[in-house]
């Protein structure tokens, strides 16, 4: 990401197209004024483009793309896919995505298009080819930005093109039709197939509720992939005429995806910019946790290159049900939770809000009041601070010592089919886990199961529900324990292989040896009860019935079904390494009680001192080293580090952040350049 | 309505068809013992009319009228467009209304037509004409009843004929394609039209819940409109063969409507007649109030005649979740609050309840168990009261000092697409505003946005949650205070304008120099969260930050995201003139105190002096004036009246009302004739 | 039942396709082990047996029979018509169902058929034929089991064809169409059909919430006789080939059921066995009493031979939101429960848990951890103990003297259009009078409508919520008080006609001269609202306005809209005849009390004297009596009886029952052979 490597980017959406030329005079000023560095343009401009087949406006894009880089403002330019235009939607109402329960999409939404069908791709194809081919060499164009979010809204389509499609992929992924049935186990309920040609999509019904899971997890699988193929198609045609970095506005939040962003991101040459949107959720009672779990997830799909924050919200967002504001400060500390992280920039949807359409009451960097508000005001404030803190631009984030175990598919397989306690939100004790690390001042690397070799560089490694496993990544749990490093299974880990299959003879079937442990029963509690654990904790929603083959018994349920019985065990493997099983769903005290055991020796910790509730985070290049350091709380806190704070200029040994503050320190002194740091 | 000015209608539904000859022959006996002089018949007879196609059977029709006829009783004869044949359903499917999801209504339920299809149109026009010309001079035929509850069932039709209806009302409305694009922001998630015939109704898909809010809307005006067409269609046969007065029964509530029954109702010479229809909800846990908001509502559409109450219920209901009876004495109470607020006659949904159908467990005044039951020995009374209350009919309600501005257009948009907190019932605040002045015994005009100059004659007008507004209310709203008169703006007033687009510039666009303020930002407080403001009040639901610019500080909010700033303001307009801004949500209490506020030195109260709670209502015309007054409560109360109570021929200085119980006083001495009053 | 005469069934359905051959190995050893002694094959194998059309591969099942034959286990042989296989759904969709909204299922549940559909008649026949042609003397095939739960998923269907065999059905049933628009009250709301073809299933509309109550309730018949329709033609086509009993698994549950159970088990020579399926849900707080509640159900069917209870759930099961396995020995209990009150055998579904597919979450006799298993070895002892309890077999369970009149039609009715109070789970107030007296340790048979006369056998009858009755029903409940026992009426009974329509002139109209009242007004109280009644009672739900024209009054209503009035009568026929009416809901206490005044003087109670919270059965044959004792309770119990535990083979003059446990006693002296007993 060199374009961004020598500032952090600082701008958002922009669509002028929605309002009069005066307003988009005063959009300068205000660019001008908050120090805007990029805006995305053109992400729903289809329709603009071209009003209708064949006639191509582009004259009012020229014109803005000039007058933009005349006020030294780069563009990520958008290919307007996320919006085909209405009169395309007329001409070819088949290429509108059909719902589960067979209603094809109306007009008049987003992402109008089904990711299979052949019409839609050769005029997807088309229209950026156009864009393409007129601004690939354009001097405001630093960037494409290929459609836009993805899947949302057409994560899925149930059409007969898409059936069609399905069953390609199929028969790619199986090869013959009774390895298929093998694999989903389709005796049961009497489903064997004899051809490909005869599976649908799990379409709803009223018997559907209950679909084969292996069916339900490989259509989720297909549709990321459709969404890929379509991704691949238009990065082609970009490519084709530019040199530009593409990306894509991934939507990376607890999970799971709409698509599998990890694999995404692994694919060899296809984005050389990863880059994602995040909204504070207003009912999150861990919102500043939330900021850094999402930042911490996105880095972990490429942990050696800085990252984009594309899309955030200045003040409300318009979909929730009560769409609250950012308190005062918020903003910055959001902005640098994420640049603490990785991110390069931080860029908002959008520069203006909108007074019509349907996020007419979405928050801008510009608020309906304009700039008589303090939400202008904190994004000029915001835009000063990113410019002190360049120099942060192109370094990379000091590795942490513990590592959190994520999947998308797992969270898709958990999804899929009746589980033993339906809708339970398994993706988010991946969240949860590292809360409560977070809490604790503990800063945790996010491992997707593309990345095992990365499990390498932990002390210790937590795995949080990872409902489906491969062999492959039970062997990379267990190695982290054979190394001598410490591993914890949550409940709900390692139940079912790939083909969402249960693994029989004792649960967690792919991570029994490891732990030493044989579970013949799980017991939900029902909503509301709690069992007492040993230590003072209380179990609640999840109980097992654990027998301790080769491991020690850390805490026994009290009471409840399996009183008596082992709730937490350990497996030591040999001098020091260690494997940790957690029977029972806990709170976020109970969890941390559990981790604080389970890290006992360990030294994990701040990586600086600092007063309680405060979050530090190191960044660093071969040039220097920085410590971005949050205060979310109400009191002013210290940070015990020489250095010069970047945005007041202000260098001691040691740094008062005042409440709701930031601080950027430029560190004084012996910091060894940063790399990837393994155990010792 | 000369037909019911020298007495006040009383009866119901007449549906003898379901019933055999013996119960029919009953009927005629127990009308007699109840006094009904009224009955509706033939709402759903059309099957009983034309069994098949070009069939017709009218013996039994002209039997029913001759025998009600002999016995006194007049009838509102109903054209049966509410019920089309199931032969003509099976014909003509296409006539059916299709869903927002796509799916054509089935047979079996009500209103099953599309409002805009011509084949429907010519069968309407079609049974209309044949009864008219028939009927049209019967002697027994006082009215003609068009439809029922137009919109309950068939609101809006999402088929391809309503579509097109729906481009030709657009193309009417916008001239050009661009000004839709304009007015309706279609930049927006790029969705510019280049033909008025691409646009479609907003139809449901997965990606519609965020659908325009501009288009929205316009779907909401064009089908009230496409209902009214058909109005209109039916009285013009009728009036082609009868020059009897026509209504239709509007279903006024707390809105917004299904349709748009003020500019309904202000159509010059299409209703001769206007009436409604209500139900008391079993949980409303202010059933008194809302039956005298409802008539408020209703006589505000036509302050200067009296209406009919078409349709109310003498016990249960049977489309709630539990169907509760009114209790002892209500039934009196609630008819005399709709006579005291206008109403010249009180009938009810139905005369005998149905042992079958859909509303089998729906109450009539004859019960299932017949005349030996509490239900229809309080059907006696009441007809007995209604007939000495006689009097009344044919007299204006006095009116109020006090008025509360609303709009249905304004609650549609609303409810357009997404808004800051979602769900949320902004109509009620108007019914609020209602309730807490109602609570103080200060009688209100409800006044609707097609009657702007009426707001010349009021002390105090409160403007609650009026969303949407054209320039010309804001400038009607602002004339109050330029009088001289106050004007109280509640939140969520005056934000967009007439195409549901935000007006920019700080918040509320629309009302911002009349009240002083500037708002830049709105806090929805989340579900259950409070916040305290001056003056011992709480704030919920929503908050905003206010500027005071030209305005005094009434009440700081004490807490929350906006401490210390304004939560009640007040400007001075000239000399006595008052524009109050509230620009948080409060529950009754708090509101009853800013209200105090603003009405303090104004004088209101009850028009008489009478104990606390009761309900005191003048009707007057030149030949004299009445009071009726209800006392809801479980005490006996006092209204110092002199005068006579036409329901019991007690003359007196003054009148005790027991518990529960109703006075009509013909008042004595010294009333001048009303007329509209105008403010001092 | 002959062939289970001899010993207590014991298995469960058998899935080995599910497996590999391995595992199939394993199975045997298994079984044997817990001694089973039949199995349910095939249920769902048709795709296994028939891959594409025509080519029938039915070595493996073969095999499979004759190794099970070898083993000495029986197989209850399914016909596999609940899972029509995948490429016979892909030549004839016409054949998958219609939803009530007009949606055509998806392949891939279950049950995928319309049970009016000619062409899927003429498969399922086809396939049965080839199946009983080939093992209709097998000498491992001791049963057929005929398809599987039918109706749960396929209960109705809205396509064409099943309108056309709707409208055949009306044809049959009204003779002319006159008389079904007199039986449904068409007249209400314009319904009036004028041929049978234009009568349409309640299909789903936006109007069609309130259908037509006669209609619904038609169509439910209808829905049921299409099912049994399919049912007969499945028996014929395995009677023409096999001498074999047949059954068919019925869901007997609270109801209403999915079809009448009764009348299916009523009609001659169709079902030589009859089965159900039963699983406990985890939520229910009187899981005891429901297995008890459910035995007595099915066994009312056909209470002069034994029953079998054909599937239950080992562990947890996989459909409900927190699956939860059985507590210690509560499978046992469960067990016994069932044998105690008819069950010739105790099978579940299934014998292994899937890995894949919708329900691989079930348990099964062998769970996922397979024999290491504290289910395995629960199962292993269950098997021990039905061994042991084999000469049970083939006796009859004693009349109890209290019987708890149902009837389907009744629950249809009821859930059929708009009710005073809605969704009021009125089947359950059956349950909830057999719940109130099992605590009591009075034994209850539950009486069908089918089976009218054995009302001549029982001291008290309760008649709860049976909402719709027949003049034939009413007599028969009025002919117990005549004949000098008690019957005990409660609100929600009697009110309308099979035609549902309502029966007036005083609720109810069908008990009323029984009941000695007159009800005019019925007033559902609101959620959470109770009120006083003498007696320390409060009614709850439900409340009526009682005249007692010609009855005593037990207790009155202290408050509420009915304060003063009565709230439970009691009518006395003759010299011993009484006929209790209780307009109220109430809660279990409450209802209690009633009930042990209206049983005042019966002395009823258990069948011998035991401790508290023991529940005692007992069977009997001429060669000797049988008392099976549960203790469900966490204290010992006695049981004094003497005679021998068939469990344990202890042989004493009364008998300790651990905490949890069972006992089953041959008593020793002087019991008569047991027979329906009568009346004294």
């Amino acid at each position: 990401m060199s374009q961004h490597a020598r500032h952090l980017a600082f701008g958002g959406d922009y669509n002028p197209e929605q309002w009069p030329a005066e307003v988009q005079d005063e959009d300068l000023e205000l660019m001008a004024e908050a120090g805007v560095t990029l805006v995305t343009l053109g992400v729903f401009s289809w329709g603009t483009y071209e009003p209708e087949r064949g006639r191509l406006e582009l004259d009012w894009l020229d014109a803005t793309l000039d007058r933009l880089h005349g006020a030294g403002i780069a563009v990520d330019l958008a290919t307007p896919t996320a919006a085909p235009p209405v009169w395309l939607l007329q001409e070819h109402p088949e290429i509108l995505p059909v719902s589960r329960t067979g209603q094809r999409y109306a007009q008049g939404g987003r992402l109008g298009w089904c990711a299979s069908h052949p019409v839609w791709r050769a005029e997807a194809e088309r229209i950026v080819g156009a864009l393409a081919e007129r601004y690939g060499d354009h001097p405001a164009v630093t960037m494409w930005h290929l459609g836009n979010e993805l899947g949302g809204g057409n994560r899925h389509c149930y059409c007969d093109v898409s059936a069609a499609h399905f069953q390609r992929w199929l028969a790619e992924r199986y090869g013959d039709v009774d390895a298929l049935n093998a694999a989903w186990g389709t005796a049961f309920w009497g489903h064997r197939y004899t051809r490909f040609e005869h599976v649908l999509p799990p379409r709803d019904s009223e018997t559907i509720g209950r679909g084969n899971p292996g069916l339900v997890l490989d259509f989720d699988r297909f549709s990321s992939d459709a969404l890929l193929e379509h991704l691949r198609a238009e990065a082609a045609v970009v490519r084709a005429h530019s040199d530009r970095p593409v990306t894509t506005n991934f939507m990376v939040g607890t999970g799971p995806h709409v698509v599998d962003y990890a694999r995404w991101a692994a694919e060899p040459g296809l984005l050389q910019v990863t880059s994602t949107d995040h909204y504070v959720h207003a009912t999150d009672e861990h919102r500043a946790q939330g900021v850094a779990w999402i930042s911490d997830r996105m880095r972990g799909l490429r942990p050696d290159e800085p990252w984009l924050l594309m899309e955030t919200a200045a003040g409300a967002v318009s979909w929730q049900p009560r769409n609250v504001p950012l308190t005062p400060g918020e903003l910055r500390r959001n902005a640098f939770s994420h640049v603490a992280r990785g991110a390069d920039g931080v860029l908002f949807f959008q520069w203006r809000a909108s007074a019509a359409g349907a996020e007419q009451f979405h928050s801008g960097m510009v608020p309906h009041a304009g700039r008589r508000s303090r939400t202008f005001a904190e994004v000029v404030e915001l835009g000063a601070d990113l410019r002190a803190a360049a120099p942060l631009a192109g370094t990379l984030v000091e590795r942490a010592r513990v590592a959190v175990l994520v999947d998308e598919e797992a969270g898709w397989a958990w999804e899929a089919g009746p589980k033993p306690i339906w809708g339970y939100p398994i993706t988010e004790l991946a969240r949860q886990a590292h809360r409560v690390l977070h809490a604790r001042g503990i800063r945790v690397d996010v491992v997707p199961t593309t990345r095992l070799a990365d499990l390498e560089l932990y002390d210790l490694v937590v795995v949080p529900g990872v409902f489906l496993m491969s062999t492959g990544t039970a062997s990379a749990v267990a190695a982290v324990a054979d190394r001598g490093a410490r591993v914890v299974v949550g409940h709900l880990s390692g139940l079912v292989d790939p083909t969402n299959r249960v693994v029989t003879g004792g649960y967690p079937g792919l991570l029994r040896e490891l732990l030493g442990v044989h579970v013949d029963e799980q017991h939900p509690l029902l909503d509301g009860v709690t069992v007492a654990v040993e230590g003072g904790l209380r179990a609640r929603d999840w109980t097992e019935r654990v027998e301790a083959d080769d491991a020690s018994v850390v805490a026994r349920y009290l009471e409840g079904p399996y009183a008596e019985r082992p709730a937490v065990t350990r497996r030591d493997v040999g001098a020091t390494g260690q494997a940790w099983y957690v029977s029972a769903a806990f709170d976020d005290d109970a969890l941390g009680t559990v981790l604080d055991l389970a890290a006992d020796g360990l030294g994990l910790g701040p990586v600086v001192p600092v007063s309680p509730g405060l979050d530090v985070v190191r960044r660093g290049a071969p040039q220097g080293s920085y410590l971005v350091v949050l205060n979310p709380t109400d009191r002013a806190g210290e940070v015990h580090a020489a250095g010069t704070d970047l945005l007041t200029g202000v260098t001691a040994p040691s740094h008062t952040v005042p409440a709701g503050a930031v601080v950027v320190i430029a560190e004084e002194l012996g910091r060894a350049p940063l790399a990837a740091t393994r155990r010792t």
